[in-house]
This record gives C-alpha cells, sequence and structure tokens, in this order.
C-alpha cells in the first residue's frame, strides 16, 4: 500500500517500461503460460468481455457453464454482442462434469468458445479446469476460456500445460491489491481467432494491446498507481514460489471447511474453491442478526449469499495475504458469534478441527 | 495519497455508501450538473467509448473535430461501432470556430451528436465550449458531448448552464488522483437517447450503471482505492472553490505563456488550454538534448509532441496539485536547459515575465 503511495511516475517514461517489463514477465510466471499476459484498467468483467468481443464474430456460438452469478455472466455477455450462448446450467454449489460436457459439445458440434469459472465466487464452488480442458480439446476445435478471477493465485492453474486459450484474473483477488487491473492471457490460437474478430470495440481491443506490449506499453493510460501495487504482490509471489502459494490457499481453504463441519454447519460447495467457502447459516438462527454480531461485534467482514442464496449463506474468505493462523481467528469470531444468536455446540471444535488441518 | 494506502474496504459496505454518496455530490458540483455523474473503473478514454456507445444506433450520424490525437480519437470511436464520423478537421494548435460548426451542420442535417474536445491534450488548444454548444443548440437536435479529461477542473465548465449533454474526466488530470478511474455525467436529454440505443456492450452500459447509482453503488467492482483519492481530492476543491480553482488555473497557465513569449520561444496553441502549454523547442538547438537536459539534470518531467509534431514541441502540465511559485520553478528550469543548449537570451526574462503576471 505504502509502495502505491509514493509519488505518481508517468506511464510512458522508462522507469515505468522497466517495470511493465517485470509485471508482464510476473504475469506470465502467475498463468503458467509462455503466451502474453495485457493488462487492462477495469475490473474483472472487462476482461471477460475482451474475451468476448475479440473471439467472435456476431452470430457464432459459445457455450458456458452457468452454475452461479458470475458463470451466468459470460451468458451475458455473449448476449449482449449478438453471440448465440449455448448454457450448461448446473445446480449452485454444483461444477460441470466431463460427462455433460463431453454431452453437450458433441450435440453442439459448432461452438467456437467454450467459457469456464474456475473458482464460482457466488457458490464456493471449484471446476476442475484441467480435466474439463482436456475433454473440449478432444471433442472440439473450441477454444477454453477460463474465468480465474478468484482462482489464479488461489488454485493450481497451468495455463499451457493444460490448454487454456484465454484466462482473466483482477488485481484484487489473488494479486492481493485493490480492485481496478484485470489481466487477460492468451494462447497463438485465440490470437488466430482474435484477428479474424469483428465485432465492435475500441477500449477493450487486445490488438491494441498487443501492440503496446511489444513497445513495453498499454495503447490507454493504465492505473499506474496499482500497478505498481501488482509489481511488488507478484514479486510475493515469487519468492513463495507460485506452487507454495497454491498449497497454503488448499491448507487454509481445508481448515475452514473442517472447522465449519465439526460446527455442524454445512458447505454449500461440493467440489469446493480454494479461494473462498460458502456455508449455509444454520436456520435455527436469526440470519440478519449472525452477519451484524459477526460484523459488528467481532470485526469480521465476510459476504453473504447472492441471488436465491441472500440471507441464506455467508462467504469466508482465504484468498491472497492470508496465513494459517489468522484461519483460527476467523473461526473463532465464527464460533463467538454462533454462540450470540443461540446456536448449541461444543465450544472450540471449530478452531480444534482448524488447528488439526495444520498438523 | 496516504489516504488511498490505508486498508482496503469493501464496495458493498455502508462505508463505502457513505463515500459513493458524497463523490457523487461533488463530482456534479465539480462539472457544474444537477444530472447524474457516473464512475467507470477505467482511463477516460473508456467513458469516451461509453459515451459512444450508449448515445447511437448503428449507422447513425455523428460530428466530431478533430484537432488533434484526442479529438481524432472521437473519429475512431465511432468507426469501431459502425457510426457514420462527420469530421471537422482543424489544423493542430487551432480550434473549430462558431462559423465553421455553423456551416457543417447545416449541411449535414441527420447528425445525432456532436463530439468536441475542450482541452486538446496533444496541442494545448482549447475550444470554446459554451459558444460552440450554443450554435449547436440553436441550429440541431443533436447532443453535445464533450471531452473534458484534461479541462474539467482546470477550465470553467458550467455543465447545465451551457446545454452539455454528456461530459467525461478522469481522475488523473483536475483530480489530481492516479489514473484509473473516469466520470461521464449525463443529462436528461442524453439519458432518452441512452435508452434508444441498440450498439453492443455490457462494461460500459450506462443503463447498468444508473441502476446501480440509485442504490449508491457500481455495477461492477471499482477502482476503490482511487475512489477514496477522488473522495479526498473534491473535498479539496470544494474548499478552494471550483471557480478560484478555474482562476488559478488560468494564472499559472498565463505565467508560463508570458515566460515562454519572453524567452522568444513559439507557442502551438492560437486559443490555449489553461491546463497544459505546447511550446516549440527552437529550431536552432538539438531537441534530444534538451529534453534529456530537463528531465536528468534539472529533474523536469514535460510530454513531448505527438504525431508529427514529436521531437518539435514540448508540452508543460499546469494542471492539478500546482501552484504558482512551482511555475517559477519551471520556467527557471526551462531557461537554466536552454542554456546548457547553447540557445541565445537573457538570462532571468521568463522569471520575470511568469512573476509579472502574479502582480
Amino acid at each position: 500500500m505504502l509502495k502505491m503511495a509514493e509519488p505518481i511516475i508517468h506511464h510512458r517514461h522508462p522507469e515505468f517500461q522497466e517495470l511493465f517489463v517485470r509485471v508482464t514477465k510476473n504475469l506470465q510466471y502467475l498463468f503458467q503460460t509462455k503466451g502474453d499476459v495485457l493488462t487492462l484498467t477495469s475490473s474483472g468483467t472487462g476482461a471477460m468481455e475482451a474475451a468476448v468481443c475479440n473471439l467472435h464474430n456476431p452470430g457464432g456460438l459459445g457455450l458456458f457453464v452457468n452454475g452461479g452469478k458470475f458463470g451466468e455472466r459470460w451468458g451475458e455477455l455473449m448476449r449482449a454482442y449478438g453471440v448465440t450462448p449455448i448454457e450448461i446450467k448446473v445446480e449452485w454449489g454444483k461444477s460441470v462434469t466431463v460427462e455433460e460436457m463431453t454431452k453437450v459439445l458433441e450435440a453442439n458440434k459448432d461452438v467456437r468458445v467454450v467459457y469456464l469459472t474456475h473458482s464460482e465466487t457466488s457458490t464456493g464452488a471449484a471446476t476442475d479446469v484441467k480435466a474439463i480442458a482436456e475433454v473440449v480439446r478432444k471433442k472440439s476445435d473450441a477454444l477454453i476460456v477460463v474465468d480465474g478471477i478468484t482462482a489464479i493465485g488461489a488454485m493450481e492453474m497451468r495455463m499451457d500445460d493444460w490448454g487454456i486459450d484465454v484466462a482473466v484474473t483482477g488485481s484484487q483477488k489473488g494479486l492481493m491489491v485493490p480492485p481496478g487491473l484485470a489481466f487477460i492471457a492468451l494462447s497463438e490460437r485465440a490470437w488466430k481467432r482474435v484477428e479474424q474478430s469483428k465485432l465492435p470495440k475500441y477500449y477493450f481491443d487486445l490488438k491494441k494491446a498487443r501492440k503496446s506490449l511489444a513497445t513495453n506499453d498499454t495503447p490507454w493510460t493504465p492505473a499506474i498507481s496499482l500497478f505498481i501495487g501488482v509489481d511488488a504482490a507478484l514479486e510475493m509471489i515469487r519468492e513463495e514460489g507460485v506452487e507454495n502459494v497454491w498449497a497454503r490457499h488448499a491448507r487454509l481453504a481445508q481448515s475452514i471447511r473442517s472447522a465449519a463441519q465439526a460446527l455442524g454447519l454445512k458447505l454449500l460447495a461440493k467440489s469446493p474453491s480454494n479461494a473462498l467457502t460458502a456455508v449455509f447459516i444454520p436456520e435455527s438462527i436469526d440470519a440478519k442478526k449472525f452477519n451484524k454480531v459477526l460484523k459488528e461485534t467481532y470485526k469480521i467482514t465476510v459476504a453473504g449469499g447472492q441471488g436465491h442464496l441472500t440471507g441464506k449463506i455467508f462467504r469466508i474468505s482465504h484468498l491472497g495475504y492470508y496465513d494459517e493462523l489468522e484461519m483460527l481467528a476467523m473461526v473463532s469470531a465464527l464460533e463467538l458469534t454462533l454462540r450470540d444468536c443461540g446456536y448449541k455446540f461444543e465450544p472450540g471444535v471449530g478452531v480444534k478441527a482448524a488447528q488439526g488441518t495444520f498438523f
């Protein structure tokens, strides 16, 4: 944060270019790709839009998996651009299976792009991107696009090895920096499609961004201070090692899931993300009171449910700059809140279970 | 800068909403409008694109003034969306006149939108937006859209009084904050057009942004830290008073222009902006050496020329967080650089002229 507070530099001066080269190289390491990684000044949704409007032509077919608010967004984006979306709808909390994907691909031979959500933030469910990508590659010529917004930096992602064509993320998730920057990585196969795309675009025109990348620049003024923050964050990730970062997230997620289950709480996701955990609020207690006590008495910020899960679940983030001991603080606050709400359980059973996963 | 370095808050929590209400109200004051002012996470170009893709239907006619790199951008944006651009080309450094605008409007009755650039950053020329808007209102039903990216906060802008329909700016100009946020204000007349627009859009869909505005929110995660910076900047502008901010910029600009002329340097803009001054590098000296000495010996960052003016001009910014005494430092560095480059002039004549404008 203090790095970002230093006097601003100009983005067309050598000192920024040096930074730009380092950030771009470290982003390739984060995405595990040798392909281009472009920086956009927008939220993650902007990078998702860039994928859609740069890969299609009007009237093309795009397949997407709708298992929550963010999967659904791929469909909305396609509709906004006159691309025909084919939807695989999965129940919130579940993930698409290889069998479902195979079936839908066999029935729709003209699909140009398959859109996946690695970690569905609205439900805490993870997609087995590696397995799904494998079947898509085997069954079709469709490009594979992954919304990695809460996944990248939290869960294993080997873009090149897994045959992913496009992956996107934002600055405020695994990169631990305030929101405002988004990143999009593209394979050579994806670039061929970008060259042919005729959908309207300007700010999100990836050909313009690639041209600027060649001279270590962005086509439009970037969010420079956030870029400086991302540089610092990427250096931290390099130092820890990206595999170790993934392993740490797995440990943190496991501790929260174990604690919740020990407390008798139900988890939403069948195949859970390591970035966040969605937990049902026990029906026996008042959801409004639960949220108020957790926030006001114990100063813990969690997210609520979205859509039909509003008031029914809460979502604990363990994404980014967190360690094991902070998970104990989280679980302790959860226990105290449950007690204050009159929920019955054996005190300490949650923290004990969380701690147990660290041994 | 330190405000922005404080621990981040979440954009869907009450503390952010309170901030959001204040920022939006202060933005209305800055733009001098009672209409909606929307915050986008993008560079200023993103807000320009939002204007184009929200106001037109495919095949519509848009009139733009091309007097530099940023005026030209309006034409590029329209072409990207299949809108037919009609261009008024003016020589770099000059501005469109009321007579030219009248002539072109009379010849093109179907123009739906007129795009202006208040302060053309590539040349330092200002458009008389008030006078041009008056004639557009008299001669046509076209909406008036103003790129106010370097103008707003630097030059008089009375959006409602002048009948401007849409105005855009960015966080890194008059608002004195790092880049990454853009702002777009719309009149009720403009909203009617937005309702009818059928061009594809999602991230820059202003109807979505207006809907979120009603609940003090943005449709996508905003660049929260920059938003906190903009809040502090707007409080400073309110405290100084926006008319006083405009007057200060007029004084700073006048001091630089007077100094340059006293030094025998030629100015590019006939009708100069108060945000920046573009000055020709004397032909008798080496432009590369001039830039190097100014930057490396005297630590002053200026911008170079763009397009056909590359290597021919330099551009001094006096926009934002500057006062009179800093202008003297600028002029002194300029004199020392000119001396080091072998340019002949009476030492001190520049600083004397600059200082003279403050008496």
